[in-house]
Parts: C-alpha cells; sequence; structure tokens
C-alpha cells in the first residue's frame, strides 16, 4: 500500500519565530518533514538542527535551496530580507511560507508575487490570526450573513510585557510593518470585499518615551475608512503586562461578532483576592493550535490542495498598503488617502 | 424627634427621559418630592403628574419656578433649551440638575455656569455612566494606580436598534451633542487630569444612508489625543440590533480596566442553538440603578453634602469641547486641534 | 389631587437583617413608612429608630402592635420565635413578612398559616433569592418551556469568610433551618409542581472541626429526588473565602439555565496577575435590590396587589419539610423518605 | 545523526474511539507509527487502516501482537474485553494504553495491573480529562495550595443529545462504568490523597423512561464522602440538548476552582435574539488536545520517559471501585460504605 509521503520542509531563519515553526514542522505535523536549516549566524543553523534532530543546516540561503528533494520553503528571516529570499526560493522552484511583511515597499511586494506565480510555486503569507479557531469562526459567522453589512470594526495587538527590548534595536515604524500588519490583515479578511479608502494614525512612545526623539514607536491606534462605509480602529502597544492580548471585534446592521480572550483557559482560581483567570503570555501559546493548522495548511497547498483562507501575496500587499498609509499619516499628522 | 425634610423638586420636560426622571424622583427617592412639572406642550405635564400623583403641573417654566417651596429643578427639555432654562432656574435660585449636553456652544457653556455661580447653587450635568457601579469601580481602580498611566482608551455608545426615528427630526450633529458627549465625558474622567490636545472624527449615515445628503450621521469613531500621550477612541451608532451596549476599556502602563456588559444578568441559556444570554434593550432598564443614583447624589448636592464625582458645568462645557472638535474634523476631514 | 398614602410598617426585631430591611423600608420604598421598631434588648430598637428617623420604639412586641394606624409589620427575630410572633400579629391583624424560617417545626408552620388566613391578612416569607433578578429570568424561562421538564437541579449558598463567628452560640442544625431552606425553596420553586420523595444529607464541621463534637455543621451537601424522577443537590458551606456565593443550575430535556455570579461587576482588572474580578462579599450588598424588590412586593400585597412569586406560608412548610428530613437523614445516616 | 525512531503502535478496536485514537496516532503523533491495527468484524480494521495508510489489519488480536517490531498498543475495545486483551498484551511484552474502565470487577482490575506489572510494561489508563488544558491547570492550582483543603467538589458528564442510541443496546450500569467512571477519576485526581468512605446513587431513566423498566439508567448523582472529611458530587446525563458538558468545582477552606466549559471558543455573536455561543458537540472535538496529549504522554511513557499524572492502573481500580458502590447503592437504595 504506496503511502503518502511527507513534504520535505527547509526553514530559512532560525531565531524565535523561524524555531518555533521549525519545531512545528518537525514535532507537531506528521505529513510535512523538516529536512534543512539555514541561518547566516554561525551555529544558529547548526544549534536548531541538533534539538530537531535535523540532518543538514547551512549558513548559505542558496545551499539550503539547493538540499536534495527540498520541496518548500519557510522563511523566517528579519523582515527587510523577506523579498528577496522569497525571489531566490521561487526561482529555485520551492513552494514558500514566507512571514510577514512580506515586503516593506509595494514594489517588493509585487516583486515578490510575480517571481511566485512565474515559477508556478503556493505562496503563503503567515497571517496567523486567520487560523485561530475564534477568529475562523467569526468570520464564518459574518460569511453567513449574521451580523449583516460591516460597520465598526475593531482589531488590536498587546505584545506582553514588560517591554524589555532595546529599541534602538528596533526598526524604524516596526508597530506598522510587523505588528500592527496583523491587524490590518485582519480587518480586511474580517470586511470581505471591502477597500480601505483613508486612513489616520496616532502613534507615540508612551511605553519608553525616552526613545520617542529617536522616531521609536511603541504605541498606535489607526482609524481606517472603507469603501463600503465601514470604519475601522486597530491599535497596537508593545507592553501590555497582562499577557498577550489579541481581540477582534466587527460590529454589522444585524448584530456583531467578537473574538479573543487573554484567558488562557476556563480554570478559574476564586480566592481571598476575588476571581482570577491566568493569561497568554506568549504568541507561540496562545496561537499554537492556530501556528500549527497555519502550517498544517500550507502543507496541503504543497500537495496541490486548496486552501480556503490561506493568505497569498496580493492579501500581503493590502495590508502593506495601510502599514504605508499609517507611516505617511504619522509622518503628516493627517489623515492620509489610500484611493488612486 | 425632627425628620429630614424631603427636598421639593421639579421636572421641566415631559418627555422619555424627562419622564423617567420624574418617576424616579416620585417612586424610587425616598428623600425628594416630585412637587411639579411644566412642559410647554399642552396635556404633557398634566398627564405626567396624573400618573405620579404630583399636584402641580404647568406649561410655562417660570409658573413652576415660582411654585412655593420648589428648592431643586431637573431640565429635561430638548437640548437647544438647556441653555436658557439653566440660566432661568439659576436666576430663581434653584438647584439644578440638566440633562446632557448643557450646551451647544463654549459661550453658552460659559453662560450656563456662570450663571449658577452667580446664584449659588449646585449644578450638575446628566453624564449617568459615572454613576454605573462597573464604570465606577472601574474609575476607583484607576484612581487607585491599579493600570498606572492610561495609555489607550475606548467608551463606546451603540444605542439599540432597530433604528426606527425618522431622521429628518434629529437634529444635525446629534451624534457628537448628544451621543457622544457621554463618551467624551467618560474618557475625560476615566484619564484624570489629561486634556485633549487632538481630535479626528470619521462619521457617515450607515443605518441610514438614504439620509446621508442630509447630513445625517448614526455611526461615528472619534480618535482623541490627550497632552499626556494617551488616545482614545470613542465610538456610536444609532442601531445595535443586539441591545443597548455601553462599554468602557482603559489601557495602561501596568494594566487594563474593561467596563460594561449588554448581558441583562448572569441568568443564561443553554439549549439547542448553544449557550445565550438576553440583553439590555433600554438605558433606563440598564442603568436604572446609575440613574438613581446620579439623582440621588443631586439630591445630596441639594442639602448641602459634598458629591465626589458629580459631574459639573466645567465637565460638562470639557466633553463639548471636543464633540465641537469633532464636527470641526468632519467638516473639514481632518485632524483637529484643541490647543487654542 | 389625592395621593395613595404610604403603608405604615412595623419592624421586630433590630439585628442585621432587621436593620437592613428597616433601612430599606425608611430610605429606599418610597411608598411604606417604618413607623416603629420593636426589640427585647435594651436600646436596640431605640438606636436603630433615631439612625433611621423612625419616631416609636419599643421593648415590647405588644406595644408595637397597638402602634396607632400601623398596617404591617416585618418579623426579623431569632427564628425561634418567628411563629409566635407570627401568630401574635395575625392576631393583631396586620399584614406579615416573615424571615425564614417561618418555623422549627410542621406543627408551627401549620400554625402559622392558619393564624394568617383566619386574620385574613397577607403573609409573605423572606425567601429573597425568588427576587434576584437571574433567578427570576431563570424561572420566566423555565415556565416558557426552554429547557423542557427539570431533570437536575443545583442551589448553592456559600456564605463569606473567614467564618468568625462562636459555633457555640449557633443553634444547632442552622445549616439546615437557616442557610439551606433558601436553596430547599429555591428547589422547589424552580422545578414547580414537583413533589420531593426522598432527601440524602451529607454534613459536617469542616470549617470548625473542633465543633464537630458538639453537633455544629457548617458544611453540608443535600441530595433530593423528587416525584417528577429530577434530582436535586443542594449544598452549602459557612466559609467562602472568596465572598458570597449564590448560584442555582436547572438542567432539563430541553436544555439548562444557570443564574448567580459572586463577581461584583462587569468591571474586570487585567493586571500583572492576569484577569480579576472583585466579589460580592455581603448579602446585602448582592442581593440589595431583590432585597428591596422583595419588600416592595409585600407591599403591594398589603395594598390589596396580587404578587406573583411571594414565597407563602405553605412555601415556607414544603422547604422545611426538606430540612427536617435533611436533619433526620444526618442522625440516621441514611436517606430518608419523605412519603408519609 | 542518529534520529529517534517512532515507536510502533498497534490499535485493538477499531469502533469510534478506537478510529479516533488510531487517527491521532498516524495523524498527530509526529513520534508514534500506526502499524497495525486489529478488530474482530470483518473489514473493520481493513477499512480504517486504508484510511490512514496502515499496511496491517487483521482481525485477530494475536495476530497483531505478533506484528513484527510492534512496541505498544490501544485498547479500544468494548468494555467488557478490556482486561482479558490487556493481559494478553501484557503478556506479549507490549506497553498498554487501555480504554476506560480497564476492568469491570476490582478481581479483573488487580489481575491487569498484576500483569502489566509482570511484564514490566507501563499501562496507562484513558482517563483523558486529565489532559486537558483547564483540569491539568485546577489541579496545578489544587497542589500549589490555592483553594487550601478540599472540602466540597463537583465532576459531571453530560453527552451531547438528543439521545440517539438503542437502550436495550447499552449494557446495563453503563452510566457508571462507562460515564462516571471519568468523574470518579477526575474527583479523586483533584482530592488528591483523599480516600472515599461512603457512597450514595441516585440514578434513573429520565432521557428514555420507557426503558426504566429493563434497567436503563440515563441520569444520576453520586454523592461521595471522603476520609478528609470533603463531600463529591458526580453527575451524568446522556442527552445534553446544548452540547458536550464536562466541568469540574473544587472548593475548599481558602477558595474554588472551576474547570470546564461547553463554549467551543471565544468567539462570540450578538444578534436580535441577545448574546450567544456556539458549544462543543463532540468529545472528539472538545478534548481533541487533551486526547492528543494523553497519547503523547503514552508515547513518552514507552520510550521510558516518566510521565506525571498518567492514570495507572492503580487509578483505574479506584475509579472502578466508586462504580461498584454505586451500583450497590442503587441496588439497595441506601448509602454504601467503602470501609472494609
Amino acid at each position: 500500500m504506496p503511502k503518502t509521503s511527507p513534504v520535505s520542509v527547509g526553514l530559512i531563519g532560525a531565531g524565535r519565530i523561524g524555531s518555533f515553526h521549525g519545531e512545528t514542522v518537525a514535532r507537531r505535523l506528521v505529513d510535512a518533514d523538516l529536512v534543512a536549516i539555514a541561518d547566516p549566524a554561525p551555529d544558529a543553523a547548526a544549534k536548531l538542527a541538533k534539538n530537531l534532530e535535523v540532518d543538514a543546516a547551512y549558513t548559505d540561503i542558496a545551499d539550503l535551496l539547493a538540499h536534495p528533494g527540498l520541496e518548500a520553503v519557510i522563511i523566517a528571516t528579519p523582515a527587510r530580507f523577506h523579498t528577496n529570499v522569497l525571489v531566490q526560493a521561487a526561482e529555485a522552484g520551492k513552494a514558500i511560507f514566507c512571514e510577514k511583511p512580506m515586503a516593506l515597499t509595494l514594489d517588493e511586494a509585487d516583486r515578490a508575487t510575480a517571481a511566485a506565480k512565474a515559477a508556478g510555486v503556493p505562496l503563503q503569507v503567515g497571517f496567523n490570526r486567520r487560523w485561530d479557531q475564534a477568529f475562523a469562526e467569526g468570520r464564518t459567522a459574518i460569511d453567513a450573513g449574521k451580523i449583516g453589512t460591516p460597520q465598526l470594526i475593531r482589531s488590536l495587538t498587546r505584545d506582553p510585557g514588560p517591554f524589555g527590548a532595546d529599541p534602538e534595536k528596533i526598526p524604524l515604524w516596526t508597530i506598522f510593518y510587523e505588528t500592527l500588519i496583523h491587524d490590518f490583515d485582519t480587518l480586511l479578511w474580517l470586511n470581505p470585499g471591502a477597500r480601505p479608502v483613508e486612513v489616520y494614525a496616532a502613534a507615540d512612545a508612551l511605553v519608553r518615551p525616552d526613545s520617542r526623539d529617536k522616531g521609536f514607536l511603541d504605541t498606535a491606534v489607526v482609524t481606517i475608512r472603507f469603501d463600503n462605509g465601514s470604519v475601522a480602529v486597530a491599535e497596537a502597544n508593545f507592553s501590555a503586562l497582562y499577557g498577550y492580548d489579541i481581540r477582534g471585534e466587527v460590529f454589522g446592521s444585524a448584530g456583531m461578532v467578537t473574538m479573543g480572550d487573554v484567558r488562557r483557559s476556563s480554570m478559574t482560581l476564586f480566592d481571598a483576592n476575588g476571581v482570577s483567570n491566568d493569561t497568554w503570555r506568549r504568541d507561540t501559546d496562545h496561537f499554537i493550535h492556530g501556528y500549527t493548522a497555519q502550517l498544517a495548511s500550507f502543507v496541503r497547498s504543497v500537495r496541490g490542495e486548496g486552501v480556503a483562507h490561506a493568505p497569498t501575496g496580493a492579501d500581503a500587499r493590502n495590508a502593506l498598503a495601510i502599514a504605508l498609509a499609517c507611516i505617511d499619516s504619522v509622518k503628516t499628522k493627517s489623515a492620509v488617502s489610500m484611493l488612486s
């Protein structure tokens, strides 16, 4: 009885999220094998490869792409390298899962999408929130017409605090390019068919006001008007002391759906201090099942199965366009039109 | 044993909320008597007076103000009359509870406050949300430092749908003057000491798009930047099919408080359709205890007792200033500075 | 215009709950006047009367019953005096609100009911849970058939801890006579028409095991089988460190309703410790609106208006019968039949 | 680089839960291979083997046990065969995961445990609730002393309705042997170190009263007294129209933990009917992560790693002892002592 053989996957980038994705492929997906890891940092790939029992570790991406039998890659490098690596992988004929943001300019986004298209390879972008059960159920309810036409939408990302990174090592505009890009995709995805027409962004360094004069931003509120009249608010902060808080809300002509809960589980403690719940402290805990479903869906794509809701290069471009409008809005201190 | 005698209260305006306030004084407050009602509409005051077993009904406010022994008035006329009636009552030496908005211009607001001050009478404005238990507990937690410094704030008002009013009979800018004014006060009150510096408002007729070209607005999202760096979002819609939805959220450097729930009570039904809760459908049901506490506090003011958190004329002016900035923002399609 | 005059109420018993009921009549009910207070303890009635601005204070119940114009009494003495006081009040022609338990034996219960009937006066018993909004909504859902036929029912009472009373001053079987009697009434009321057929009670001194050998009981679990096949569990404990916890659950052939929440309000705090809510710590806070509704309904009864769900002498007898069966079950360490 | 090779697992019993466990091994566990399936029903094993891409299918258990390289078995036959199959597998030297109940008599339980011990093979029993995140967190809180000493405990199982099985095909006492056995294990596990001393069970056919006279039971309430004074209630029903409802509650001297929620996710719908959540309708959906964790832990045991909280043969015996006492209690209509 011939068996379906697992998809051979290579990981590019052995940092925090790359390591986690590698672990997912190696430990949580039966129908995929992690066969090679590449990272330019000496030892990074080798160390992770040893942990995950992977045979091949490289410091050169080209070597990974040349790994025998490799069918697909997961791109988890720093964001500024995403497009080039993606194009390189596409040209090597590999199926591509690329972490967000896929690109930092619209031209790069177009180049990435074109490369995948030219190579005829699947391209999926890491908007993991679509794979979370609650968000997926929310979209299903919206598609079923249960809330009517969306009118007011909210998506927020609050990273768990205390914020301990060095603001100087964080690229400018990260809050838009890397954090809120999730919310922009979520807002677009939960407002099917609507196009943004105007963006107004208020952003500041409230967590680290000492870094404000260097352009660091850790807090932002973005208002987006869509061509169906709906108005969305995306919001982010880098230091939620209570945990990793991801929520969405879509209010429409017939009702509302809300999604997301920072509580870890239904386990509730009642004691002399009142009623309490533990919270999610890491995205990789909160969304472990969503992250796994995301890569499982990518594996199905590689096998040629259609996957509903897999974010495409076009989706990445649409979210990026809002991020770029936000940056423009912050620079000009005014609302920015997205028409034309 | 001499007893404290009840405060004698007159009601001006026998419409929906006036009738409800009258009923509160007559039926739910032991230490106040509703002694007179005035409404220019023939029979309106008389009919309500009969229902509430009040002896005196007038069509002329001056007559009500001359009612023997009258100590205080509740002003619940249409908003455009508030200031003039307030000044008239102050000049007659009556303690004043005035529904929001106290005025429609900053000059009127100043005139109202000055009149009350000149007459030496208490002046309380109808920002009832401050008296709701959850919002009051939220403010207490903020004052106790439990969330640190406010950074991201949200307040929303969604009136229960379906919207059945005639848009042509609703004054222009009502969503800012009469609906969101509650949220503006709430945001100011939950962000103690902060002053708004910039406002951006997106508003539209999404519930009744057929009335858009007449300037009718039923949906709005307002972003407010404060001088402590915090950013607030106020949001309103006139037709929440699921009920009367009032919520607040204050996120700060040390945590967050959330307030408000559209669910009626802890009674939860589990049946073949899943899990469900009934919702609040009217402000006067949802906030009956808050509305009662509000007038009880006013009665204490009349008796000369200090009342924490009672909204003053200055509070009314501060909320109005944001509403006016919103109108300006909608007209100019741009962010509006509130720094003079 | 003739006005409805307030009902003249006398309070018998100026202890904790009596004082609270007195305050409700004096301060929270417009259509009732607290005109007299009686308590045998020197100064108890006088002190409360002064606080509540009541003119008449007595140490002799007969004097209170002779107070001019008195229409109704609230009986809030220690439980063992309830029946005699009730009969005395009935014979004086006064409408009667009696705290639970109305009696400690079935004979006394019958005597009490007969006295009220003979005098033609209203008799309402203090099963306040029926007036709580969530429990009332639960009963409404059951009456509407939303859960089908009840099959599994739960009612619990957990008094706020830490338990600080002196076990030696608490009458034997108090947990059944005074605490669980609420749950027995609730179970009967939420299972309309069903009659208990068998009772099994497990009870112990877990909070104060040092008092176990004196017969003190602070924890109990009671199983009740009804003639419609349903099985109920009533449960009590004297020391819930997290607050005053009152809940109910009715599971039936078509669904379930649950009622009760120890959380104080929707105000929720999110901080470095996770998510938390404050809790109810006193019955008089948790059920203040229910307690008020209860006495408002009694006042309506006194005025001759019919009041749905007002607990009668028969209801008190039915709950007592279960309490007595529990005591028998504990004594015999076996299930006790309630079929005579 | 030598890799850890997957554990070779054989499945015995290709019914509903066996198929699901087989799928878990084949599709959700990277470090285990499903290598053979046995079921006496013609084609049952072959059909499942084809679906799961497993090469070997047998109708004879002995053949499966002789499968080359087989290291472990999952026993998911009808309950009455569990012990014999378990002993047979132990004698063949295979590691054993056995669905609950491990045995139907205490002698069989002892025989099963002894066989595994004699063979020196791991034995884990399918009490899956221990692997559910909320229940595991509850136990952790209890171990940390957060609720003090347990006093009142509750565990319930309500299978999703409508009940569609044929009561005549369900073995007698199934509600105790197969349903409540989960709750008995949960109660023992959440009350560490306590031993049951008395059991009282009320059971009936409320879902299918037409089958009552044949001894069918679909509803039960069990009271268990423990030697630490705590009292537990276990409760089951075969037809919860609102879904698959599994909950636990442990109240102690310092607080309480509650666990379990029939709501599917945080996605909440607000519409004209109020607020609602979808519910879990199948155990294999509700507990998919718990079921997976359970078998992952078994695989670790097979590899010789210690696994905390894995239910042993002794645990199975302890839960069974309560089930047997329940049957005795129902037969004798009285409380049954577990001492002796």
